[in-house]
Protein backbone atom coordinates (compact mmCIF):
# COMPACT_ATOMS: atom_id res chain seq x y z
CA UNK A 1 0.00 0.00 0.00
CA UNK A 2 1.16 3.27 -1.01
CA UNK A 3 -0.29 6.90 -0.08
CA UNK A 4 -1.57 9.47 -2.60
CA UNK A 5 -2.38 12.91 -1.93
CA UNK A 6 -4.21 14.68 -4.81
CA UNK A 7 -5.36 18.91 -5.17
CA UNK A 8 -9.09 18.94 -6.35
CA UNK A 9 -10.69 21.84 -8.01
CA UNK A 10 -14.99 21.55 -8.24
CA UNK A 11 -18.10 23.31 -8.65
CA UNK A 12 -20.00 22.45 -5.01
CA UNK A 13 -23.42 23.72 -6.94
CA UNK A 14 -24.63 20.16 -6.95
CA UNK A 15 -23.51 18.80 -4.16
CA UNK A 16 -24.02 18.11 -0.23
CA UNK A 17 -20.62 19.78 0.69
CA UNK A 18 -17.88 17.51 0.47
CA UNK A 19 -18.43 14.88 3.40
CA UNK A 20 -20.31 11.86 2.75
CA UNK A 21 -23.95 11.98 3.97
CA UNK A 22 -26.25 9.64 4.88
CA UNK A 23 -27.89 10.08 1.38
CA UNK A 24 -27.21 12.85 -1.16
CA UNK A 25 -24.61 13.12 -3.43
CA UNK A 26 -21.00 14.90 -1.64
CA UNK A 27 -17.83 15.18 -3.28
CA UNK A 28 -16.00 12.93 -0.89
CA UNK A 29 -18.86 10.41 -2.00
CA UNK A 30 -18.08 10.47 -6.09
CA UNK A 31 -14.11 11.23 -5.10
CA UNK A 32 -13.94 7.59 -3.38
CA UNK A 33 -15.85 5.92 -5.96
CA UNK A 34 -13.71 7.45 -8.72
CA UNK A 35 -10.87 6.05 -6.69
CA UNK A 36 -12.19 2.29 -6.06
CA UNK A 37 -12.86 2.58 -10.16
CA UNK A 38 -9.93 4.06 -11.39
CA UNK A 39 -7.61 1.72 -8.63
CA UNK A 40 -9.72 -1.51 -9.18
CA UNK A 41 -10.14 -2.01 -5.35
CA UNK A 42 -12.97 -4.04 -4.14
CA UNK A 43 -14.49 -1.90 -1.47
CA UNK A 44 -14.84 1.72 -0.44
CA UNK A 45 -11.84 3.16 -0.52
CA UNK A 46 -11.83 6.05 2.68
CA UNK A 47 -10.35 9.19 1.36
CA UNK A 48 -9.43 12.27 3.28
CA UNK A 49 -10.35 15.92 2.82
CA UNK A 50 -8.05 19.07 4.17
CA UNK A 51 -11.54 21.03 4.28
CA UNK A 52 -15.05 19.77 4.93
CA UNK A 53 -16.73 22.45 2.70
CA UNK A 54 -20.13 22.71 3.03
CA UNK A 55 -23.42 22.57 0.80
CA UNK A 56 -22.73 24.69 -2.64
CA UNK A 57 -18.81 25.74 -1.47
CA UNK A 58 -16.58 25.55 -3.56
CA UNK A 59 -13.15 24.70 -4.35
CA UNK A 60 -9.75 25.68 -6.36
CA UNK A 61 -7.56 23.53 -4.07
CA UNK A 62 -8.76 21.23 -2.06
CA UNK A 63 -6.09 18.59 -0.78
CA UNK A 64 -7.52 14.92 -0.12
CA UNK A 65 -5.34 11.54 0.43
CA UNK A 66 -6.32 7.71 0.24
CA UNK A 67 -3.98 4.81 0.45
CA UNK A 68 -4.13 2.20 -2.81
CA UNK A 69 -2.32 -0.82 -3.59
CA UNK A 70 -2.48 0.40 -7.05
CA UNK A 71 0.78 1.09 -8.59
CA UNK A 72 -0.49 3.90 -11.20
CA UNK A 73 2.00 6.35 -11.27
CA UNK A 74 0.67 9.91 -10.56
CA UNK A 75 0.03 11.40 -13.48
CA UNK A 76 -1.69 8.74 -14.85
CA UNK A 77 -3.95 8.28 -11.31
CA UNK A 78 -5.07 11.77 -11.67
CA UNK A 79 -6.23 11.27 -15.28
CA UNK A 80 -7.53 7.72 -14.47
CA UNK A 81 -9.38 9.79 -11.79
CA UNK A 82 -10.62 12.08 -13.69
CA UNK A 83 -11.93 9.51 -16.19
CA UNK A 84 -14.46 8.23 -13.65
CA UNK A 85 -15.24 11.70 -12.11
CA UNK A 86 -18.19 14.03 -13.05
CA UNK A 87 -17.38 17.08 -14.99
CA UNK A 88 -17.38 19.27 -12.10
CA UNK A 89 -14.77 17.73 -10.28
CA UNK A 90 -11.81 17.26 -11.66
CA UNK A 91 -7.95 16.16 -9.65
CA UNK A 92 -5.63 18.74 -11.00
CA UNK A 93 -2.65 17.22 -9.72
CA UNK A 94 -1.88 13.56 -7.73
CA UNK A 95 1.48 12.78 -5.99
CA UNK A 96 2.99 9.84 -3.82
CA UNK A 97 3.24 10.81 -0.44
CA UNK A 98 4.86 9.45 2.94
CA UNK A 99 2.32 7.10 4.91
CA UNK A 100 2.10 9.47 7.36
CA UNK A 101 1.04 12.50 5.55
CA UNK A 102 -2.40 13.44 6.61
CA UNK A 103 -4.07 16.35 4.10
CA UNK A 104 -6.42 17.23 6.99
CA UNK A 105 -4.67 16.86 10.10
CA UNK A 106 -1.29 18.40 8.49
CA UNK A 107 -2.35 21.22 7.04
CA UNK A 108 -1.42 24.07 9.13
CA UNK A 109 -3.46 26.82 7.47
CA UNK A 110 -6.22 27.52 4.48
CA UNK A 111 -7.27 30.18 2.69
CA UNK A 112 -10.52 30.86 1.73
CA UNK A 113 -12.19 33.10 -0.73
CA UNK A 114 -15.87 34.98 -0.51
CA UNK A 115 -16.80 36.99 -4.08
CA UNK A 116 -19.67 39.67 -3.98
CA UNK A 117 -20.68 41.58 -6.67
CA UNK A 118 -23.36 44.95 -6.02
CA UNK A 119 -26.05 44.71 -8.52
CA UNK A 120 -29.47 46.11 -8.63
CA UNK A 121 -30.51 43.94 -11.04
CA UNK A 122 -29.79 40.35 -11.54
CA UNK A 123 -26.15 38.91 -12.88
CA UNK A 124 -26.33 35.54 -14.64
CA UNK A 125 -22.33 35.81 -15.40
CA UNK A 126 -20.94 33.59 -12.78
CA UNK A 127 -23.78 33.53 -10.86
CA UNK A 128 -22.97 30.29 -9.11
CA UNK A 129 -19.89 31.68 -8.27
CA UNK A 130 -20.47 34.88 -6.64
CA UNK A 131 -23.37 36.44 -3.87
CA UNK A 132 -24.99 39.44 -5.60
CA UNK A 133 -26.21 42.00 -3.19
CA UNK A 134 -28.71 44.82 -4.64
CA UNK A 135 -27.44 47.48 -3.05
CA UNK A 136 -23.33 49.02 -2.70
CA UNK A 137 -21.26 47.95 0.08
CA UNK A 138 -18.42 50.34 1.56
CA UNK A 139 -15.28 48.40 1.49
CA UNK A 140 -13.45 50.67 3.72
CA UNK A 141 -16.01 49.85 6.21
CA UNK A 142 -15.89 46.43 5.77
CA UNK A 143 -11.64 46.45 5.73
CA UNK A 144 -11.80 47.84 9.09
CA UNK A 145 -14.02 44.82 10.45
CA UNK A 146 -11.83 42.27 8.57
CA UNK A 147 -8.28 43.88 9.85
CA UNK A 148 -9.66 43.15 13.44
CA UNK A 149 -9.60 39.13 12.86
CA UNK A 150 -6.01 39.13 12.53
CA UNK A 151 -4.45 37.18 15.35
CA UNK A 152 -5.96 34.79 17.84
CA UNK A 153 -9.78 34.68 19.28
CA UNK A 154 -12.58 32.68 19.85
CA UNK A 155 -15.34 32.55 16.95
CA UNK A 156 -17.98 31.55 19.22
CA UNK A 157 -19.84 34.30 17.81
CA UNK A 158 -19.54 33.51 14.24
CA UNK A 159 -20.04 29.55 14.92
CA UNK A 160 -23.69 27.80 13.70
CA UNK A 161 -24.88 25.42 15.50
CA UNK A 162 -24.35 22.07 14.74
CA UNK A 163 -20.62 21.53 14.08
CA UNK A 164 -18.72 18.82 15.87
CA UNK A 165 -15.81 20.80 16.87
CA UNK A 166 -14.49 21.44 20.62
CA UNK A 167 -13.04 24.39 20.86
CA UNK A 168 -13.67 27.98 18.86
CA UNK A 169 -10.20 29.25 19.07
CA UNK A 170 -9.01 29.81 15.91
CA UNK A 171 -5.72 32.11 14.73
CA UNK A 172 -5.90 34.20 11.62
CA UNK A 173 -3.24 34.40 9.51
CA UNK A 174 -4.85 37.04 6.91
CA UNK A 175 -7.95 38.70 6.85
CA UNK A 176 -8.32 41.54 4.26
CA UNK A 177 -11.12 42.60 1.25
CA UNK A 178 -10.05 43.73 -2.46
CA UNK A 179 -11.37 44.69 -5.17
CA UNK A 180 -11.48 42.77 -8.17
CA UNK A 181 -12.65 44.43 -11.44
CA UNK A 182 -16.18 45.67 -10.40
CA UNK A 183 -16.38 42.50 -7.51
CA UNK A 184 -15.69 42.64 -3.76
CA UNK A 185 -13.33 39.43 -2.54
CA UNK A 186 -12.90 38.55 1.40
CA UNK A 187 -9.74 36.52 1.70
CA UNK A 188 -9.32 34.87 5.01
CA UNK A 189 -6.28 32.70 5.74
CA UNK A 190 -6.49 30.56 9.01
CA UNK A 191 -5.21 27.72 10.82
CA UNK A 192 -8.65 26.25 11.09
CA UNK A 193 -12.34 27.89 10.66
CA UNK A 194 -15.02 26.73 12.86
CA UNK A 195 -18.71 25.99 11.04
CA UNK A 196 -20.10 28.64 8.99
CA UNK A 197 -17.35 30.33 10.38
CA UNK A 198 -16.07 32.52 7.46
CA UNK A 199 -20.20 32.76 5.90
CA UNK A 200 -20.86 34.26 9.47
CA UNK A 201 -18.00 36.71 9.22
CA UNK A 202 -18.87 38.14 5.66
CA UNK A 203 -22.99 38.54 6.56
CA UNK A 204 -21.83 40.63 9.36
CA UNK A 205 -19.77 42.44 7.85
CA UNK A 206 -22.20 43.20 4.97
CA UNK A 207 -23.85 44.68 7.80
CA UNK A 208 -20.57 46.72 8.12
CA UNK A 209 -20.99 47.54 4.25
CA UNK A 210 -24.55 48.73 4.03
CA UNK A 211 -24.12 51.53 7.20
CA UNK A 212 -25.60 49.30 9.73
CA UNK A 213 -22.41 48.08 11.91
CA UNK A 214 -19.69 50.05 12.82
CA UNK A 215 -16.33 48.75 13.22
CA UNK A 216 -16.77 49.01 17.15
CA UNK A 217 -20.26 47.44 16.95
CA UNK A 218 -18.22 44.34 15.20
CA UNK A 219 -15.33 44.02 17.66
CA UNK A 220 -18.04 44.03 20.39
CA UNK A 221 -19.86 40.90 18.60
CA UNK A 222 -16.76 39.35 18.29
CA UNK A 223 -16.04 39.54 21.74
CA UNK A 224 -19.69 38.74 22.83
CA UNK A 225 -19.37 34.79 22.31
CA UNK A 226 -22.41 34.62 21.33
CA UNK A 227 -23.93 34.04 18.08
CA UNK A 228 -26.83 36.24 18.60
CA UNK A 229 -24.06 39.51 18.51
CA UNK A 230 -22.76 39.17 15.35
CA UNK A 231 -24.70 39.08 11.69
CA UNK A 232 -26.47 36.51 9.62
CA UNK A 233 -24.49 33.65 7.64
CA UNK A 234 -24.01 34.84 3.92
CA UNK A 235 -25.05 32.13 1.29
CA UNK A 236 -22.41 29.43 0.18
CA UNK A 237 -22.09 30.24 -3.59
CA UNK A 238 -20.03 33.05 -3.45
CA UNK A 239 -17.11 30.72 -1.00
CA UNK A 240 -14.33 28.75 -2.24
CA UNK A 241 -11.52 27.02 -0.95
CA UNK A 242 -9.14 28.42 -2.71
CA UNK A 243 -5.37 26.98 -0.93
CA UNK A 244 -4.35 24.61 1.74
CA UNK A 245 -1.32 24.99 3.25
CA UNK A 246 1.01 22.03 4.69
CA UNK A 247 4.44 22.88 6.89
CA UNK A 248 7.65 23.62 4.47
CA UNK A 249 9.07 20.53 2.91
CA UNK A 250 5.66 18.71 3.85
CA UNK A 251 3.21 19.96 0.70
CA UNK A 252 3.00 17.60 -1.54
CA UNK A 253 2.03 20.35 -4.71
CA UNK A 254 4.97 22.81 -3.82
CA UNK A 255 7.06 23.04 -6.84
CA UNK A 256 6.64 22.16 -10.47
CA UNK A 257 5.67 18.35 -10.67
CA UNK A 258 7.86 15.62 -10.79
CA UNK B 1 -45.81 54.11 -28.69
CA UNK B 2 -42.20 55.16 -27.42
CA UNK B 3 -39.15 53.49 -28.11
CA UNK B 4 -37.24 51.71 -25.26
CA UNK B 5 -33.49 50.35 -25.26
CA UNK B 6 -32.35 47.76 -23.28
CA UNK B 7 -28.98 46.39 -21.81
CA UNK B 8 -28.97 42.41 -21.00
CA UNK B 9 -26.49 39.97 -19.96
CA UNK B 10 -26.88 36.77 -20.67
CA UNK B 11 -25.56 33.32 -19.82
CA UNK B 12 -25.86 31.72 -23.62
CA UNK B 13 -25.12 28.67 -22.33
CA UNK B 14 -28.67 27.07 -22.78
CA UNK B 15 -29.89 29.02 -25.56
CA UNK B 16 -29.52 28.87 -29.25
CA UNK B 17 -28.24 32.03 -29.81
CA UNK B 18 -29.80 35.50 -29.97
CA UNK B 19 -31.98 35.32 -33.27
CA UNK B 20 -35.35 33.62 -33.34
CA UNK B 21 -35.08 30.44 -34.60
CA UNK B 22 -38.16 28.27 -36.40
CA UNK B 23 -37.64 26.02 -33.46
CA UNK B 24 -35.69 26.26 -29.69
CA UNK B 25 -35.19 28.73 -27.42
CA UNK B 26 -33.21 31.88 -27.87
CA UNK B 27 -32.22 34.61 -25.78
CA UNK B 28 -34.49 37.12 -28.41
CA UNK B 29 -37.10 34.42 -28.06
CA UNK B 30 -37.42 34.66 -24.47
CA UNK B 31 -36.96 38.45 -24.29
CA UNK B 32 -39.90 39.21 -26.74
CA UNK B 33 -41.85 37.25 -24.75
CA UNK B 34 -40.87 38.93 -21.11
CA UNK B 35 -41.56 42.11 -22.86
CA UNK B 36 -44.80 40.93 -24.33
CA UNK B 37 -45.95 39.86 -20.59
CA UNK B 38 -44.81 42.70 -18.87
CA UNK B 39 -46.25 45.09 -21.39
CA UNK B 40 -49.66 44.08 -21.61
CA UNK B 41 -48.92 43.47 -25.61
CA UNK B 42 -51.72 41.54 -27.11
CA UNK B 43 -49.25 39.93 -29.57
CA UNK B 44 -45.29 39.45 -30.37
CA UNK B 45 -43.36 42.62 -29.53
CA UNK B 46 -39.89 42.04 -31.96
CA UNK B 47 -37.34 43.18 -30.11
CA UNK B 48 -34.09 43.87 -32.35
CA UNK B 49 -30.51 42.76 -30.55
CA UNK B 50 -27.20 45.11 -31.42
CA UNK B 51 -25.26 41.41 -31.97
CA UNK B 52 -26.62 38.49 -33.56
CA UNK B 53 -24.61 36.11 -30.49
CA UNK B 54 -24.35 32.33 -31.63
CA UNK B 55 -25.68 29.49 -29.95
CA UNK B 56 -23.58 29.52 -26.37
CA UNK B 57 -21.85 32.69 -27.08
CA UNK B 58 -22.58 35.15 -24.15
CA UNK B 59 -23.41 38.76 -23.34
CA UNK B 60 -22.26 41.39 -20.97
CA UNK B 61 -23.60 44.03 -22.21
CA UNK B 62 -25.82 43.03 -25.51
CA UNK B 63 -28.35 45.99 -26.63
CA UNK B 64 -31.35 45.76 -27.92
CA UNK B 65 -34.57 47.92 -28.49
CA UNK B 66 -38.51 48.05 -28.97
CA UNK B 67 -41.61 50.01 -29.18
CA UNK B 68 -44.37 49.50 -26.85
CA UNK B 69 -47.27 52.01 -25.57
CA UNK B 70 -46.56 50.90 -21.91
CA UNK B 71 -45.96 54.00 -20.12
CA UNK B 72 -43.79 52.51 -17.46
CA UNK B 73 -41.08 54.11 -16.23
CA UNK B 74 -37.81 52.75 -17.41
CA UNK B 75 -36.67 51.61 -14.40
CA UNK B 76 -40.15 49.98 -13.65
CA UNK B 77 -40.15 47.95 -16.93
CA UNK B 78 -36.64 46.39 -16.56
CA UNK B 79 -37.39 45.15 -13.27
CA UNK B 80 -41.08 43.74 -14.58
CA UNK B 81 -38.91 42.18 -17.68
CA UNK B 82 -36.39 40.85 -14.87
CA UNK B 83 -39.64 39.55 -13.40
CA UNK B 84 -40.48 37.48 -16.44
CA UNK B 85 -37.42 36.69 -17.76
CA UNK B 86 -35.22 33.21 -17.00
CA UNK B 87 -32.36 33.88 -14.26
CA UNK B 88 -29.81 33.16 -16.81
CA UNK B 89 -31.10 36.31 -18.83
CA UNK B 90 -31.07 39.83 -17.31
CA UNK B 91 -32.34 43.33 -18.24
CA UNK B 92 -28.98 45.75 -16.34
CA UNK B 93 -31.11 48.70 -17.36
CA UNK B 94 -33.76 50.08 -19.45
CA UNK B 95 -34.09 53.65 -21.08
CA UNK B 96 -36.61 55.89 -23.53
CA UNK B 97 -34.97 56.65 -26.38
CA UNK B 98 -35.52 58.61 -30.00
CA UNK B 99 -37.76 56.84 -32.00
CA UNK B 100 -35.33 56.79 -34.86
CA UNK B 101 -32.91 55.31 -32.37
CA UNK B 102 -31.69 51.44 -34.08
CA UNK B 103 -29.67 48.89 -31.35
CA UNK B 104 -28.64 47.20 -34.59
CA UNK B 105 -28.09 49.29 -37.20
CA UNK B 106 -27.53 52.49 -34.75
CA UNK B 107 -24.02 50.87 -33.33
CA UNK B 108 -20.77 51.85 -34.51
CA UNK B 109 -18.41 49.44 -33.21
CA UNK B 110 -18.96 46.24 -30.77
CA UNK B 111 -16.07 44.68 -28.42
CA UNK B 112 -16.08 40.81 -28.12
CA UNK B 113 -13.79 38.90 -25.37
CA UNK B 114 -12.75 35.07 -25.86
CA UNK B 115 -11.43 33.47 -22.70
CA UNK B 116 -9.32 30.75 -22.30
CA UNK B 117 -7.24 28.82 -19.59
CA UNK B 118 -4.37 26.45 -20.74
CA UNK B 119 -4.94 23.10 -18.26
CA UNK B 120 -3.83 19.66 -18.79
CA UNK B 121 -6.72 18.71 -16.29
CA UNK B 122 -10.46 19.50 -16.19
CA UNK B 123 -11.34 22.54 -14.89
CA UNK B 124 -14.91 22.87 -13.68
CA UNK B 125 -14.86 26.55 -12.14
CA UNK B 126 -16.11 29.04 -14.80
CA UNK B 127 -16.34 25.89 -17.46
CA UNK B 128 -19.21 27.74 -18.86
CA UNK B 129 -17.33 30.79 -19.82
CA UNK B 130 -13.73 29.72 -20.93
CA UNK B 131 -12.46 27.58 -23.22
CA UNK B 132 -9.50 24.79 -22.02
CA UNK B 133 -7.13 23.94 -24.07
CA UNK B 134 -5.08 21.54 -22.29
CA UNK B 135 -1.49 22.74 -24.04
CA UNK B 136 0.23 25.41 -23.33
CA UNK B 137 0.14 28.32 -25.76
CA UNK B 138 2.33 31.37 -26.19
CA UNK B 139 0.66 34.89 -26.04
CA UNK B 140 3.58 36.74 -27.58
CA UNK B 141 2.93 34.44 -30.41
CA UNK B 142 -0.91 35.10 -30.91
CA UNK B 143 -0.39 38.46 -30.32
CA UNK B 144 1.89 38.90 -33.16
CA UNK B 145 -1.19 37.38 -35.34
CA UNK B 146 -3.83 39.37 -33.39
CA UNK B 147 -1.87 42.85 -33.90
CA UNK B 148 -2.00 42.15 -37.71
CA UNK B 149 -5.63 42.91 -37.64
CA UNK B 150 -5.82 46.56 -37.30
CA UNK B 151 -7.27 48.43 -39.86
CA UNK B 152 -9.53 47.38 -42.90
CA UNK B 153 -9.85 43.79 -43.82
CA UNK B 154 -11.46 41.44 -46.19
CA UNK B 155 -12.69 38.41 -43.68
CA UNK B 156 -13.57 35.89 -46.19
CA UNK B 157 -11.09 33.46 -44.77
CA UNK B 158 -12.64 33.91 -41.26
CA UNK B 159 -16.01 33.77 -42.01
CA UNK B 160 -18.10 30.43 -42.14
CA UNK B 161 -20.59 29.68 -44.77
CA UNK B 162 -24.22 30.71 -43.83
CA UNK B 163 -23.80 34.18 -42.98
CA UNK B 164 -26.30 36.35 -44.64
CA UNK B 165 -23.74 38.97 -45.26
CA UNK B 166 -22.82 40.41 -48.03
CA UNK B 167 -19.45 41.96 -47.57
CA UNK B 168 -16.78 40.63 -45.96
CA UNK B 169 -15.36 44.01 -45.55
CA UNK B 170 -14.34 45.22 -41.97
CA UNK B 171 -12.41 47.42 -39.73
CA UNK B 172 -11.46 46.13 -36.24
CA UNK B 173 -10.33 48.74 -33.95
CA UNK B 174 -8.67 47.02 -31.34
CA UNK B 175 -7.42 43.23 -31.52
CA UNK B 176 -5.19 42.26 -28.37
CA UNK B 177 -4.14 39.57 -25.86
CA UNK B 178 -3.98 40.35 -21.93
CA UNK B 179 -2.80 37.73 -19.27
CA UNK B 180 -5.90 37.89 -16.92
CA UNK B 181 -4.78 36.08 -13.64
CA UNK B 182 -4.09 32.44 -15.08
CA UNK B 183 -6.27 33.26 -18.29
CA UNK B 184 -5.71 34.43 -21.52
CA UNK B 185 -8.25 36.68 -22.68
CA UNK B 186 -8.79 38.22 -26.15
CA UNK B 187 -10.20 41.50 -27.59
CA UNK B 188 -11.72 42.39 -31.07
CA UNK B 189 -13.01 45.72 -31.25
CA UNK B 190 -14.83 46.44 -34.96
CA UNK B 191 -17.61 47.90 -36.56
CA UNK B 192 -18.96 44.47 -37.31
CA UNK B 193 -18.25 41.13 -37.59
CA UNK B 194 -19.20 38.60 -40.40
CA UNK B 195 -20.35 35.06 -39.66
CA UNK B 196 -18.13 33.21 -37.10
CA UNK B 197 -15.33 35.73 -37.48
CA UNK B 198 -14.19 36.11 -33.72
CA UNK B 199 -13.82 32.42 -33.27
CA UNK B 200 -12.11 31.41 -36.42
CA UNK B 201 -9.51 33.89 -35.72
CA UNK B 202 -9.12 32.40 -32.38
CA UNK B 203 -8.87 29.12 -33.57
CA UNK B 204 -6.07 30.12 -35.91
CA UNK B 205 -4.22 32.41 -33.76
CA UNK B 206 -4.39 28.83 -31.44
CA UNK B 207 -2.14 27.45 -33.84
CA UNK B 208 0.15 30.39 -33.64
CA UNK B 209 0.50 29.93 -30.16
CA UNK B 210 1.04 26.11 -30.09
CA UNK B 211 3.94 26.76 -32.74
CA UNK B 212 2.51 25.63 -35.74
CA UNK B 213 1.75 28.83 -37.58
CA UNK B 214 4.16 31.55 -37.70
CA UNK B 215 2.47 35.19 -38.23
CA UNK B 216 3.58 35.50 -41.42
CA UNK B 217 1.33 32.37 -42.36
CA UNK B 218 -1.25 34.12 -40.24
CA UNK B 219 -1.13 37.22 -42.67
CA UNK B 220 -0.69 34.71 -45.82
CA UNK B 221 -4.08 33.17 -44.53
CA UNK B 222 -5.87 36.63 -43.91
CA UNK B 223 -4.95 37.38 -47.53
CA UNK B 224 -5.78 34.14 -49.07
CA UNK B 225 -9.49 35.09 -49.06
CA UNK B 226 -10.18 31.32 -48.65
CA UNK B 227 -11.76 29.99 -45.05
CA UNK B 228 -9.58 27.01 -45.89
CA UNK B 229 -6.38 28.65 -45.69
CA UNK B 230 -7.00 29.53 -41.80
CA UNK B 231 -7.63 27.12 -38.60
CA UNK B 232 -10.54 25.99 -36.73
CA UNK B 233 -13.27 27.45 -35.78
CA UNK B 234 -12.97 27.84 -32.02
CA UNK B 235 -15.65 26.73 -29.99
CA UNK B 236 -18.56 29.25 -28.62
CA UNK B 237 -18.24 28.84 -24.38
CA UNK B 238 -14.97 31.24 -24.43
CA UNK B 239 -17.00 34.17 -26.05
CA UNK B 240 -18.64 36.83 -24.85
CA UNK B 241 -20.58 40.43 -26.52
CA UNK B 242 -18.98 42.92 -23.59
CA UNK B 243 -20.30 46.31 -25.38
CA UNK B 244 -21.91 47.94 -28.11
CA UNK B 245 -20.95 51.30 -28.90
CA UNK B 246 -23.23 54.41 -30.40
CA UNK B 247 -21.99 58.06 -31.45
CA UNK B 248 -21.26 60.59 -29.39
CA UNK B 249 -24.84 61.74 -27.95
CA UNK B 250 -26.20 58.33 -29.15
CA UNK B 251 -25.40 56.05 -26.57
CA UNK B 252 -28.63 55.11 -24.70
CA UNK B 253 -26.41 53.78 -21.35
CA UNK B 254 -23.83 56.54 -21.34
CA UNK B 255 -23.35 58.55 -18.23
CA UNK B 256 -25.43 57.38 -15.23
CA UNK B 257 -29.06 56.48 -15.25
CA UNK B 258 -31.80 58.73 -15.41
Amino acid sequence: MRRMAIKLEYDGTDYLGWQVQAEGRTVQGVVEEAVRRATGAAGRVPVQGAGRTDTGVHAEGQVAHFDTASELEPGTMARALNFWLPRDVSVLAARQVAEDFNARYGAVAKLYRYRVVCSRERRPLGRRYRLRVPVGLDLAAMQECASQLAGTHDFTSFTSAGGDLSSTVRTVLRSEWKRAGEELHFFIKADGFTYNMVRALVGTMFEAGRGKLSAGQFAEALAALDRRAAGPTAPPHGLALVRVYYPPGRDPFAGPAP
